[in-house]
């Protein structure tokens, strides 16, 4: 019997769809040009350029030309973090972010912090993993020049108050940032509507390729250039155009865009069975973060007096992919700073279970699961001290 | 008529290889696994990982663990000169480069100038583009931390003396970054050789995928990470590993290793007989860069009296793909900084063209340049007032 092979881990990362792959393949052989390049072959890649700058522009509503192709969530949010500190030092050296950003956010943080004098606030966030919107308030400084909020949470999938942080931003003349990685594809995100000065987006993460991203940066923002060189994207990212992955991205939040409702409406139905049907089998089970203002596609929980590593290791050898967190953290031994974050006591915050469902994701994925996963828990809750414990008290 | 379409612009970009794509594909689809994930998606995508790191250090004999892979030449450029001038700023704030360097090299350099109070030398060259020895030699002071010197021209194709600047920089012990972006994977390169420590290369120049490349960062090197964010590239460089790109990188490298010999035999063949029937045929035509150090695909012609502009588009119109200079500078009205660093009057500098070579190109399309180049150049020389005065001077 061939080993399943059941992919709970689209938050990680997805699969690139097959339009989308379909769409990228002439950029690797005969239309190869560089976009930058005068010649016709450089003028066929230019055209694919801006065809699907605009596709990415519109799955936000932002204007083409405030697009600029990157390498990925990271880079933009080390470009929107670094970019806007570098530029805005003489008014000030304070930003302020949360203790539940992506390691892409907190890492530029510190450094900045560490090596360049910047001063940085990590707010703290409520149960369900939002950000307090009066403590955001009180946090601003006549130093503060950024403010770095999250649009919706990796492993919590917890989605903030963006318009009501946005407009708390605006009202004190500070630059809004949002790493919007995990939210852009997968949730309607209208820029115009929000008071987002800088967004951030990537590919892998809504079936495009992996090593493609963009920065959202709204008209007349200010911020130094993160990648210095040629004169690619209107001077301010230089590298030669990633055509293949550039026209991958475009049909990936083209699709996105035109799929969103019934994506929305499929995932969430998905999720809420998932939920139910382990909360109804597993006892001393919570769900992670917001049951309302969430990710279609996530699921986080925390199994009493378990580790996350035995649960992942045991649905590994069932074929079911999942994560304890984020990706980008893996081999680290240190519990979730998310979950730290939310106020879970660490040994809960070890035994944390990402299942993130994606548009390949099927009703027969969620009801194996449903059938295995409490079998995995019964075990080793059996193998775990603390359970029996508890089991004895009864 | 089909029109012809006949590339000589390889030092821009490459098609990818088939055998390159072939191993690419798997890891879009079926294989799309996160490299940092725990489980067999994840560990797939890692054991791949491994394999590419290790083609890409056998290209140039460097040890798998010095590799670190990037978005590209220009991240890796400014990874290097930023991450060694903040690491070691303690030591000194001054840095030395070249004035024909690229310009991922150039603007890194003059950002740090500009905003962050580094102290650059741009050393000026020979009339072959050749950096002087005891030029660079003196310009080392106390507070000298970095030199940055590119392995060969992407315009005009000369090598550098590597060797004998890594002596110097050993010498006075200061750290030797070099621009291989157009080396790497063309001529033979074997770091435990040259006394580099840190080399930027890219997939793109060698038939692998755009949108990957790497900084070779000798055991030992401190610099600051340049992206930072989770804990890929044993924590140096962050973002989820560009899976599919990475494989195909890690193949064009393979290959430009195995055929590292009959390529060279190869181009170089091809360019002598481009530059032999070129200069029989037009008059007033110099070759730019050195005839002797030179990357095996380089052309690098001047033709007096006319505009670099009206060649490329005459040859356009023919189907020749060619450019005056770097891609990432088109658009730009300036003559090239390399040709005019190299001694060459402003009007001569705007009247070059750069052909290059690649493994497509045959000995039939070489002919059709030499039979159809002297017209285009004739007839633009014809509308050119300053040749109108040469002629009547006859």
């Amino acid at each position: 019997m061939e080993k399943r092979r059941l992919y709970m881990d689209y938050s990680a990362t997805t699969p690139v769809k097959k339009e989308v792959l379909d769409e990228m393949m002439p950029y690797f052989t005969e239309n190869f040009g560089n976009a930058s390049s005068f010649h016709t072959f450089g003028r066929e890649a230019k055209t694919a350029l801006d065809k699907a700058r605009g596709q990415v522009a519109n799955l936000i509503n932002a204007k083409p030309n405030e697009i600029y192709f990157t390498a990925g969530g990271t880079e933009s949010d080390n470009w929107a973090i670094e970019g806007v500190a570098f530029a805005h030092r003489s008014k000030g050296n304070h930003i302020i972010t949360s203790k539940i950003e992506h390691h892409g956010v907190l890492h530029i943080c510190e450094y900045l912090e560490k090596h360049h004098g910047f001063e940085v606030t990590y707010l703290d966030v409520d149960a369900e993993g939002r950000v307090k919107l009066d403590e955001l308030e009180k946090a601003i400084k006549d130093t503060t020049i950024l403010i770095s909020i999250m649009f919706a949470n990796n492993e919590i999938g917890t989605i903030q108050p963006i318009k009501e942080i946005g407009e708390i931003a605006k009202k004190h003349n500070v630059l809004f940032h949002t790493d919007a990685v995990q939210a852009a594809g997968n949730v309607p995100i209208d820029v115009k509507e929000l008071n987002v000065d800088l967004m951030s987006m990537s590919s892998h993460k809504i079936y495009g390729p992996k090593g493609i991203g963009a920065l959202y940066i709204k008209t007349g923002t200010k911020l130094h250039s993160f990648v210095h060189g040629g004169a690619q994207e209107r001077r301010r990212r230089a590298g030669t155009e990633n055509m293949p992955s550039i026209v991958g991205y475009g049909k990936a939040a083209e699709l996105a865009k035109t799929n969103m409702d019934e994506h929305i409406e499929r995932l969430t139905s998905l999720r809420t069975k998932l939920i139910d049907g382990i909360l109804e089998k597993i006892p001393y089970t919570r769900v992670n973060g917001s049951l309302e203002d969430r990710l279609p596609g996530n699921v986080n929980f925390s199994f009493e007096f378990i580790e996350g590593e035995g649960i992942l290791l045991m649905l590994d050898m069932l074929g079911i992919a999942a994560s304890s967190g984020s990706a980008c953290t893996s081999g680290s031994l240190d519990p979730s700073h998310v979950l730290m974050a939310i106020g879970l006591p660490h040994e809960i915050a070890h035994g944390s279970l990402r299942l993130s469902i994606g548009d390949f994701t099927t009703e027969d994925d969620i009801d194996y699961i449903i059938e295995k996963l409490p079998a995995v828990i019964e075990r080793l809750r059996m193998m775990s001290p603390l359970y029996d414990a508890v089991i004895k008290q009864k």
